[in-house]
C-alpha cells in the first residue's frame, strides 16, 4: 500500500470522456489499497480561451486579475473529476490550490510556491478518500489567487508529493517517458527506465520538452522521486530519482536538441569585467537568460562578445541590451542567425574519458565545426547550422551507443 | 458623491463586449465621484453549460462539488470585467465571494448567508477603485465554496450594500423595472416609480419573475433601498424601498399571475389538528410550500385537503405526501389539475374598503367564479383556469384604474 500522487495533463482532461478514462485509471491503483492525491490541469484549450477573452478587452491585463481568470480552469477540472469518480463508486474529494495550502509570493502569473501545508489532505486520505488538488494555482498569505507560471500543474504535483512524503509522484503526460533523444528525429531513441535528477535538469534545460526545469528542481531540492508516462497506455515510463554517480556505467544518458536559438553578437562593448557584468544582469534583472557565452577581444580595447538566447526572447533582449549599451557608451548588438543547440547530458561523463573526442567525431562525420561549446560537469552542447541539426542529433546518438540501449 | 451597489446579471455581461458596455456604465457613474462596488453574475449560458458537463458524469452529482464547479463561472467575470475597467482608465480591482467576506453555512448549492465582513472592500474604495465582486457565490467559516441558489447574485449585491451602507443599490436587469402587471399580457400595463418592500414581496410570491423573494427580504430586514432597472436604456427603474402605508393613496399597486401551480387534493386525511400539521410540517422539511389551502371536512370523521403548489414541484410533493398519509394510516392524493394564480398587491388594501367587491366583479365579468382565494393584509390571491387568466388579469387591471396610473 503506497501513498501516491498523480498528475494529469490538460490533453489527459481535455473533456467529459478524458475526464471518465482519467477516473478509472484512478479507480485501479485505489482499488489496490493506495492512498491517492491526484493534481489535474486545466481542459486543453480552457486557459487560453480565458486569455483570448482577456486579452480582446486589453493587451496587456493586469495580471492579478489575470490569475483570477486563469484559475478558473483547474477548478472546473477538479470538481467534475471528483464527479467522475463518484460515479464509479470512489470515494473522492476535490481542493482548490488554496484549500490545499499551496503558499505562494504574491508575483502574479508566475508565483513561487513559499510553504505547503497540504491543508486537510491527510485527514482526507486517512478517511479513504481520494484527493483530487488543483493544479497551476495557488494563494498568498493573505488571500489573493496565484498562478505559478509554465509547468504550474507539475509543480504542484512534485509539492504536493513533498509535503505529504509520498512514496511516488507520476506525471502523466502526452509522451511515454523521456528518450535517449527525441524519437522523432532519431527512429532509435530508447526511452530511458530511469534517470537521475541532475541528468533529467540538464535535458530540461538542453531543448528536452517533457518538464520545466522548475519542477525537477524542487523535486531534486526535497528529494521526490517521480515517474513521467503515458496518460494513454500502461507501460512503465521514465523514473526520474537520486542517483549514485558511481553505479552508473553509461557514459551519455541522452541526447537533446533545441532548435529555436538565436546567436546574439554585441560588437565593441568597453573590455573590462564591470560592463560585461553590467550587460549580463540587466538582461538577468527582465527574466532573460544566456547561454553558450563567448568573448573575443576586438580592436581599440573593446570586446565582442557572442551568446545564444531563445529565439522567442530575442526581441526583448535587443531592447534590454540597446539600453545597457547606451548607458556604457559604447557597443552595438545584432542577431548573427539562428542556430540549433545540440547537447549530450549524461551523470557519468565526468568518470568516461574521451566524451569529448567521440562527440567531436561524430559531429565532424556529419560536416559540423562548431564554435560555440558550453560545457558543464554532465553536459556539453554545442551550436550548429539548423539544417545540419538531424543528421548531427542521429549521428551522435549512434556514435555513443545510444541506439543499442536496453 | 454616494456609495452605490450595481448588480449585473448574465445577459449584461454575456460575452467581451457587453462586458465592455457594462464597463461604461460604470465609468460613466465613477466619473462623477461615486464610489463603486458592482456585483456580477456568470456570463449567461456559462453555469448551465458546467451543469450539464457534471450530469453527463452523474444525473445527481455531489452539491459540494457542484458549488467548486458552479462558481467558477462568476470568477471568469469578475476579473473580465476589471481588466475591461482598466482598459478605459478605471482604476478597479475584483473580490470573490470568499475574499469580500460573503460566510455562508454549509448548505451547499444553496446556502444562506450568515455574515458579512465586506473584506477590504472599504479600503479599496477609499483608494479610489471600482470593487467587482462575484455575485452567487460564498465560503463557509471553514473554507468551504459556497453558492447561493437562484437569484444568488440579486441577494449578494443587497447584502454587499447592507454591509457598507450603500446609498443604493441597483439591481440592472432585463427588464426595465416593476409594472403594475405583466406588460406582454396587459398592453396597458404600467411601470412603477417606487413601491414598498411588503407589495414587491407579494408581486415576488404571486409569479413576477422581476427578482426572488429571499432578496427582497433581506432589503427590507436591514432598510437597503433598491431599484430594478434596465441594463440595455438608461431610463430610471423601480424605487424599492420602505414606505409609510398612511402616506399611499391607490388601493393596489400591481397585479400579478403565476401561470404553474397545480391543484393538490389530498381526501380522507384523519381530522385532527395534529394530522393536518405532520402533512405540512412533512412538506416543509423537505422545502416544498404549499400556497392556497383549504379543509372541507368529509365523511367518517375524515377531512379534505386542497392546495396549490408550484407544477415543477409536484411530483416531489405527491411523493412526500405519500409517505406523511402511510404514517398517519388514512389518507389519498392527487393532482386536480393545473390552475393559475392571479394576485392583486397594494400597501393601500387595508384603507380602501371594497378591493375585494371590485375584485371578484371583475373576475365575474370574465366568467371566473373561484373556489380557492387566499389573503393577506396587502394581497388577495385567487386560483383560476388557466385558459381564462389572460383575460382575468386585463379586466381586474382595468377595474382598479391601473390602466390609467402614472
Amino acid at each position: 500500500m503506497a501513498l501516491i500522487v498523480q498528475k494529469y495533463g490538460g490533453t489527459s482532461v481535455g473533456n467529459v470522456d478524458r475526464i471518465q478514462n482519467v477516473a478509472a485509471k484512478i479507480k485501479e491503483q485505489w482499488s489496490k489499497g493506495h492512498k491517492l492525491v491526484v493534481v489535474v490541469s486545466a481542459r486543453s484549450g480552457v486557459t487560453n480561451e480565458l486569455i483570448g477573452r482577456a486579452k480582446a478587452l486589453m493587451p496587456l491585463p493586469d495580471e492579478r486579475e489575470m490569475d483570477i481568470l486563469m484559475s478558473v480552469g483547474e477548478q472546473e477540472t477538479i470538481a467534475l473529476t471528483v464527479i467522475a469518480l463518484h460515479a464509479i463508486g470512489v470515494p473522492a474529494v476535490s481542493r482548490t490550490g488554496a484549500q490545499a495550502g499551496i503558499i505562494t509570493d504574491a508575483i502574479h502569473t508566475r508565483a513561487r510556491i513559499v510553504k505547503i501545508t497540504g491543508g486537510d489532505i491527510a485527514e482526507r486520505l486517512e478517511e479513504g478518500k481520494v484527493v483530487i488538488v488543483a493544479g497551476f494555482q495557488g494563494v498568498t498569505p493573505d488571500g489573493q489567487v496565484t498562478t505559478l507560471g509554465r509547468g504550474g500543474s507539475d509543480l504542484t504535483a512534485i509539492a504536493v508529493a513533498a509535503s505529504i512524503k509520498a512514496d511516488i509522484c507520476q506525471i502523466y503526460t502526452d509522451v511515454d517517458g523521456v528518450y535517449t533523444a527525441d524519437p522523432r528525429i532519431v527512429l532509435s531513441a530508447k526511452k530511458m527506465h530511469e534517470i537521475s535528477y541532475e541528468e533529467m535538469l540538464e535535458l530540461a534545460s538542453s531543448g528536452s520538452k517533457v518538464m520545466q526545469s522548475r519542477s525537477v528542481e524542487f523535486a531534486q531540492k526535497y528529494n521526490v522521486p517521480f515517474e513521467v508516462r503515458s496518460s494513454f497506455n500502461d507501460q512503465p515510463g521514465t523514473l526520474v530519482k537520486a542517483i549514485d554517480k558511481t553505479l552508473e556505467d553509461a557514459a551519455i544518458a541522452g541526447v537533446a536538441l533545441d532548435r529555436l536559438q538565436t546567436r546574439v553578437t554585441v560588437n565593441d562593448l568597453p573590455d573590462n569585467p564591470q560592463a560585461i557584468a553590467t550587460l549580463f544582469d540587466d538582461l538577468g534583472q527582465s527574466g532573460l537568460s544566456v547561454d553558450m557565452i563567448i568573448k573575443n577581444l576586438g580592436k581599440d580595447g573593446k570586446s565582442n562578445l557572442t551568446f545564444s538566447v531563445s529565439t522567442d526572447q530575442f526581441v526583448r533582449v535587443e531592447k534590454v541590451v540597446s539600453q545597457t549599451l547606451k548607458k556604457l557608451g559604447s557597443g552595438t548588438v545584432r542577431s548573427a542567425g539562428e542556430i540549433s543547440k545540440l547537447s549530450i547530458v549524461g551523470v557519468g561523463m565526468i568518470s568516461h574519458p574521451g566524451v569529448a573526442g567521440t562527440l567531436f567525431k561524430a559531429l565532424a562525420s556529419v560536416g559540423v565545426n562548431s564554435e560555440l561549446i558550453t560545457t558543464s560537469e554532465i553536459k556539453i552542447s554545442v551550436a550548429l547550422d539548423p539544417a545540419k541539426a538531424d543528421a548531427a542529433i542521429r549521428a551522435v546518438h549512434t556514435a555513443f551507443g545510444l541506439d543499442k540501449k536496453a
